[in-house]
């Protein structure tokens, strides 16, 4: 695609990095810009540079924050005996828009995958190893996708815990809320007949 | 959604403003940023931000440039007696990239939409019209949409164009390339049948 403008190009280009927008979308947004006011394209400009720039991950949990021990680990409030180990920031995101978990978060910042060539020592285990014995973390929660990469790491994790007596339990794989029996996959189905939950105790 | 920093909640604000950006794409380019190297996103801001700044429109065609001329205008090979009428700047881009166009444009900025409130004064008319008499334009080419308000803009310019004696056309409507006849709309197929190419001539 050939444009009349250098300057256009490169915006383009440069919204094109950016994954899931192709250079037809890309222009789209120039475009639209174009037309909106000169503040819009500066406030954004310059809320992405800073985001940039002044994020900072806290030093326990590794959950991006603006300060150097993120909102929910400097909160006393939290239930300081829970620690969800998850892989990604946007996996805290999801468990605390539930409502559902008032502990505290270990970022491991990806799953153990040795196609991509990441081993457990690119990832936060050894913060978390580290972590444990000063804490008064009694159960660590294990909330990583079930994907074969993602199990690995629940695995690799859970034998690296076992020498600290914490109880170590996994978010709980079944049919899903407003699923269908009968479009559920027989692995998955599988699995919430062998984990199903005790009623008695409700 | 909430987010632990006040950074990443408003750079994904400033995001999610752009057509087609929900929140959680807005976040997912955001956590892609934060794992990119610094210059990237530096890159990306100084292109947006230089991009509106400095963008101008030509001041013959209103194609957006970096000159007050643009590129097209200001190429004495292309076609001076040829002047193809379009209501975007993408459509410009579109065009180009066909490489079948070798000679002028001008961009509306727009169609007439009473419903939008768009009236014929809101679009790049009048300077179509001062344009004409001082160029060595035979033939305007309507390449508007076809669409209700693309038709009504091109019937709008046609009464306009009548004066001054230049042969005024429109690109060709008919069943697309590739298309199956079975499938294309009875008003398309309709008036492919009615305007239907001569190939005597060819």
């Amino acid at each position: 695609m050939d444009f009349p403008s250098k300057l256009i190009q490169s915006a383009v280009d440069e919204l094109a990095k950016l994954p899931g927008i192709g250079r037809k979308t890309a222009l789209r947004l120039v475009l639209h810009l174009l037309k909106a006011e000169t503040e819009e394209t500066n406030d954004l400009a310059a809320a992405l540079t800073k985001m940039r720039q002044d994020i900072t991950y806290c030093q326990y949990c590794h959950n991006i924050s603006d300060t150097d021990i993120c909102s929910i680990c400097a909160n006393p409030l939290r239930d300081q005996s829970s620690l969800c180990v998850v892989s990604d920031i946007r996996d805290v995101i999801a468990i605390e828009n539930t409502g559902q978990y008032k502990g505290l978060y270990h970022v491991l910042g990806g799953v153990i995958s040795p196609i991509e060539g990441i081993g457990p020592s690119d990832l936060n285990i050894s913060s978390l190893l580290e972590r444990l014995p000063n804490s008064e973390v009694k159960e660590v929660i294990l909330a990583i996708s079930p994907t074969m990469e993602g199990d690995t790491t629940s695995f690799y994790i859970t034998r690296k815990l076992r020498e600290f007596g914490v109880k170590i339990t996994s978010i709980a794989r079944g049919v899903p809320v407003g699923g269908e029996l009968e479009y559920t996959d027989e692995i998955t189905l599988g699995r919430s007949i062998v984990e199903r939950t005790n009623y008695n105790k409700l």
